[in-house]
């Protein structure tokens, strides 16, 4: 039996247009609508009525804490009355986020948002507030909200539809839970694997980072933002924030603008076009200017000449840090100025009230014109419009109901199946069969936080008394599989300690065990606390895969982890190696079902998994990083050699493919040119298996990648089946960034290639 | 007694005024005369006789290999008269570079100048050849020259009177060897420590590159280029090559030209002004365009901007690689063109004739104009007339007895004493007694070539059968210093084994031993073949060394490195640690000396020793990357943490410093701030010790440094005795790049920091 499936490349928005899964196919629907020529007037009448205070009380955000009671013993998210009238009422504050702590519950949610809009009903103007906050993977916030795989997982599983289905459930929970703005998605190039926001980010490459973004982006918002299962997306964290060079959080980027656009804007501009409502923007510095305090950045290109409409919303704190942390601004007054002129809509101050009472004098010296502020407010009120705050600021029982659907579950399940990398299986160690003794050992094997990692019913993700009750850790999901008889482990409780782990415990009950299931990674972290001294996994992780190796039983490494920790010393004594990331709150249960074969895995690399520190090519690489210069026996090998390749992931079936074929093989002006090519499925095992196009640029006037994504589909094969896949390209496709920082498709060869085959083509004017 | 030292920092050049050493001060005589007006009209008359394919040839350099007679058992750079005559007389081919495999005797090199010189002078128009090769710490390629410290042990010594006189050594013995022009000095800032050639750059700081290089330039031509202890120098690379953003040699840059401009340009400047005669371009790609096919840099930069009238020449192959490894050129010719057009003047083919053969069909179909071929050709011509080639070509006997002068070994010691970096001395290990058992063992006990490192005799500097007899490992200075019989030894012999060194017999011969000296670091290598993996030192040492402390004995670590390698895990367990870097002919003397007390250490370090792959932060750092963040215990810690950082290094006395004196707390438009401080040696022994004044800016437009070396002076200072250092700044010495890329002082306050005191001044227009 043969399909035949095709995927649009050139639309500027590629969607899988295959599903087999629980959700139906994402749509490729219009732009969110604009505000309405209705809410547009309602905006401008209640602009003219408000004074300079209202306006900067408007692009003003504070954190919950500071309206908080903090009192000991007090219900968290209790606030105070006193410091609510204060900001809400004397300030006119415009907007919160966050929560104090940690996630609380959805009724909770429903008193918080109420008495916040209680407060607002006050008002001269009676401006509802918008509340926003970080919901990365799931409603971060709400206690018992459905966590999904961090994005990072949601790549491996190159599955935009299955994006799209889980952005659903994340928003609808959102909503249920009073908030209507949501910071999210990430769509900074995870071009960078020291940096702690890599598990946030859609890994290395550009085109799955626009396509899985846009598609995120739609799910959001595309049935408009008055509906209650929508809500505001934030396209975070406007530009190039994951290049730090160092890795560490928050320092400095630098970036030549050819690159800048080439590999970071990309994601932008898809996002733009596909109807975001706002825009964060990124804490750090490109080349000596904090992004925050560039008006190039921020209103020539964002604006000009990506046509973004929307809020522009600071990250935590990073307007007084222009002063405090970047020393641009020699004065707190100064900094202010500064990111408002540059195009700040909205400051999260969050802690104090010295934003607005610095941009009010700032205006009365006439440092930032009213035009400026207008600007802002105008696109706060509209957000705010389109969002129907101000015919219901309140929590919505429509949006109530959707709360914590059992399907949620399912689909948390088939979204951490879907991301599960297979890495290695040596002599088919794996699957196991649910009759052998397995000695589940490691820190992870017992930890919930390890599966979820950042933004996990706390920032941190750390806290594991907050999350579901109902939550498996690596150790319960194969127990419940195979049975408490079948299962041995050791005392080792997670990743808390600092000590060395217990290598005489392991070895011992490797003794009765037929295979180690051995559970490395990292424990939760998000923002800077996730900064580390080294890519390498920690040294009693290390000590712990050499002890499990040296018992002589076969050892399976289970990876839970944000970004790829160099594993590369203990590697080949590793039978069987399993990526799971970060894949929340399905994670034991979807790494139980591939171990034990009730799942087929069919993830694939989001990254290069590097090898080590000297050896950070990734796999778009240039030409002279492929060359291997051999002078003599101790040169150290060049190129691109990772441990395992971007795209990279086993299954438990074969898949071979055709060679493959070209509608022509030229290309003139805008013509498109079809690629198909058959893929077989050889085992005896269903699966699925995404089947990704490259291209290359043979020469160009700018050194050509080696290669570059340029779609993917994810298709389902029965055993033995076969289907011709078929992707269509044209020039766009093909188009990279010149000198003279234009994109640009020049005359000449390209070859392409999926799945080891290749064929070539011409193009032409 | 007290004595005043000045220092003028505002000249563009800076030279330590202060000098107690073998050799005279460096002198800031003005740049090197330009050619004279007799020379320009030679040029003139000759280029007007030219034909097309002799001024081709002229641009073409070949190595010494193709005119070589490759046949086994001839004595090496043995030529053969059927290749010398197609390359010189055929092709008219204007240069040749290189040797064939190793050095040769310098009686040899006589022969060989001769017989490329005769076959010149039987061209009709008898050019004669200019040879040129990489003298790069002294003359590589002669028997028994003096190799000096490579140029980042020379920025260790912060001496510039003593670079330029082993500079002077250097071109003394090139030109006794019949060559005269030297492809130095590496003005690329070392800022990448992965990078293979980092051992030829000076390190890290931008000001320590572009005096120490300025200085060494002068050394070369000051008395011109016609004088027989003169050569022509070459300023390598432009520009940016050390930056490769992965490490690996020749691999992509990607540089935002305010960095470019703020870090890798001013060393090039100040050369030009210094009178540099040629120029090598850089091998890599600035943000995907080649250097070699960049008129920007080469023609806009380099020729219009900088004003530089030298020669253009490139590196080994790199215009075919424009089309076989960067894919910018889609044919060989345009390759060629491109390179032409783009600036450059001379062409290292350097393997066969492709190049005058592509170049002349490009000519002729005019895709490179006549101009751009006298115009490079009037420059090759003029060096050849300012070099004396046309007077006589032929090795010159007052040259000749310029060779070998016993003195240069005493400079080579000296230069190699004020290297020596002690970065721990716990317990004061160090001095050692004389008669104290000391077991000196490690891979770089019994090696040369780990001591001198790239282009030492051979161009990977590895062959020790080439170095002098009488070149001395650090086992055998060590043994002559304190007699047989206090010196233990195992049989690890060098670096040559990939397999585990013995630490059973390191723990056995540690037995009878007081002290372990154990000798670490990297062999030698150049270029490509010094890619590594990793910066860790390789396991094999890092288990020798925790072998080496596990014996109980106090450990003192001698580090000799071209790089600085990771030694973070086993650092706590070594009482003394000593950075040798590759040191030349003396480093064995030199080490010894130190160890025994013989010499008071004095070098500083001139690049931050890191402590692991998530800590690469610069001590020039900006103010973001000196916050630390501290959210909770599990907080890596941010900040500058290096192991060690830039400017470290002690002593075996005290140095003490008073407060810093201002000659005004305020500084106007173009006048001079004088500051001054007060050192004393406070201990019982003399020492050298260098004073070094940092500045920062406290707020700017750009983000500030968080300090910047503007100047440094070594003194002598008996034990007890005092000295006043004064520095004059200017505020050209405080300026940066700022966003349009303008080099400029903005009004505002700064900081001046001496050894660890401050003072505070403001500077207005």
């Amino acid at each position: 039996m043969k399909k035949h499936y095709l995927l649009l490349l050139g639309t500027g928005l590629a969607l899988a247009a295959h599903s087999q899964t629980l959700t139906p196919p994402a749509r490729p629907t219009p732009p969110v609508a604009a505000a309405t020529n209705a809410d547009k007037a309602k905006v401008e009448a209640l602009l003219k009525k408000m004074t300079l205070e209202e306006k900067i009380g408007q692009m003003t955000q504070l954190t919950l804490g500071v309206v908080a009671d903090g009192k000991p013993g007090v219900e968290e998210a209790t606030l105070d009355p006193a410091a609510l009238q204060k900001a809400v009422q004397t300030y006119g504050v415009g907007s919160l986020l966050n929560v104090v702590n940690h996630a609380v519950t959805v009724d909770r949610w429903g008193q918080v948002i109420t008495q916040i809009q209680d407060a607002a009903a006050k008002t001269r103007l009676k401006i509802p507030v918008i509340f926003g906050l970080d919901g990365i993977h799931g409603q971060t916030y709400t206690l018992d909200a459905t966590l999904f795989p961090q994005n990072i997982g949601m790549a491996a599983t190159r599955d935009s539809a299955l994006a799209h289905a889980i952005t659903k459930v994340a928003a609808a929970e959102l909503r249920a839970s009073g908030v209507r703005w949501n910071f999210a998605p990430v769509l900074d190039c995870g071009r960078q694997p020291l940096w702690s926001r890599f598990p946030e980010t859609y890994g290395e490459d550009v085109f799955i980072g626009k396509t899985m973004g846009s598609t995120v982006i739609h799910a959001y918002e595309e049935d408009g933002l008055r509906n209650p299962t929508a809500v505001a997306s934030c396209m975070k964290h406007f530009i190039g924030y994951a290049a730090a060079r160092t890795g560490k959080d928050r320092t400095p980027i630098y970036l030549p603008e050819i690159e800048l656009r080439e590999y970071y804007l990309p994601q932008f501009r898809a996002a733009v076009k596909a109807g975001a409502s706002t825009v964060m923007i990124n804490s750090g510095e490109i080349n000596g200017t904090p992004v925050h305090a560039s008006k190039y950045l921020l209103t020539q290109v964002l604006r000009k000449e990506l046509g973004f409409e929307g809020v522009v919303v600071t990250d935590w704190e990073d307007i007084i840090r222009l002063h405090t942390r970047h020393n641009v601004a020699p004065t707190p007054r100064a900094a202010v100025a500064m990111a408002i002129n540059a195009g700040i809509d909205m400051s999260m101050v969050p802690m104090d009230y010295s934003f607005p009472d610095l941009l009010k004098e700032a205006v009365q010296k006439g440092e930032v014109p009213m035009s400026r502020i207008d600007d802002a407010v105008r696109r706060i009120l509209t957000l705010k419009y389109k969002l129907g705050l101000f015919e219901n600021a309140y929590p919505e029982a429509a949006a109530r109901a959707n709360f914590g659907k059992p399907e949620y579950q399912d689909l948390a399940l088939q979204a951490a199946h879907e991301a599960m990398t297979l890495l290695k299986n040596q002599d088919n160690v794996l699957p196991l069969k649910k009759d052998t003794k397995v000695l589940v050992a490691g820190p992870g094997a017992q930890s919930i936080s390890a599966l979820n990692g950042c933004w996990s019913y706390t920032w941190q993700g750390k806290e594991e008394q907050w999350y579901p009750a109902n939550s498996k850790t690596i150790l319960q999901a194969i127990t419940d599989k195979v049975g408490a008889g079948n299962v041995i482990t050791t005392t080792v409780k997670g990743y808390d300690s600092d000590a060395n782990y217990d290598t005489t415990a392991l070895k011992n009950a490797a003794a009765n065990a037929a295979v180690i299931v051995l559970c490395l990674g990292e424990n939760a972290y998000a923002e800077s606390p996730g900064n580390i001294q080294d890519l390498v996994l920690a040294p009693n992780q290390v000590a712990l895969a050499n002890a499990a190796a040296a018992t002589g039983k076969p050892v399976v490494l289970v990876l839970s982890e944000g970004r790829p920790r160099f594993i590369t010393s203990f590697e080949p004594k590793m039978k069987g190696i399993l990526q799971a990331y970060w894949s929340g709150r399905k994670s034991a249960e979807a790494i139980a079902d591939v171990l034990f074969g009730d799942y087929n895995p069919d993830g694939i690399l989001p990254y290069s998994y590097p090898r080590s520190m000297g050896e950070m090519v990734l796999y778009d690489r240039k030409p002279t990083e492929e060359i291997r210069e051999i002078f003599n026996s101790d040169m150290t090998m060049d190129g691109y050699k990772p441990l395992f390749p971007f795209g990279f992931g086993l299954s438990y079936t074969t898949f071979s493919y055709s060679p493959v074929t070209l509608s022509s093989t030229t290309l003139k002006g805008n013509d498109k040119l079809r690629i198909s090519v058959t893929v077989t499925n050889n085992g005896s095992r269903d699966g699925k298996h995404t089947v990704e196009l490259y291209s290359r640029d043979l020469y160009a006037s700018i050194t050509p990648n080696m290669q570059r994504l340029r779609g993917f589909q994810k298709i389902d094969l029965k055993a033995g089946e076969s289907r011709t896949v078929t992707f269509i390209l044209d020039k766009n496709d093909l188009a990279f960034v010149n000198a003279d920082l234009k994109t640009v498709t020049e005359p000449g060869d390209f070859e392409v290639m999926i799945g080891g085959e290749k064929a070539k083509f011409s193009y032409s004017l």
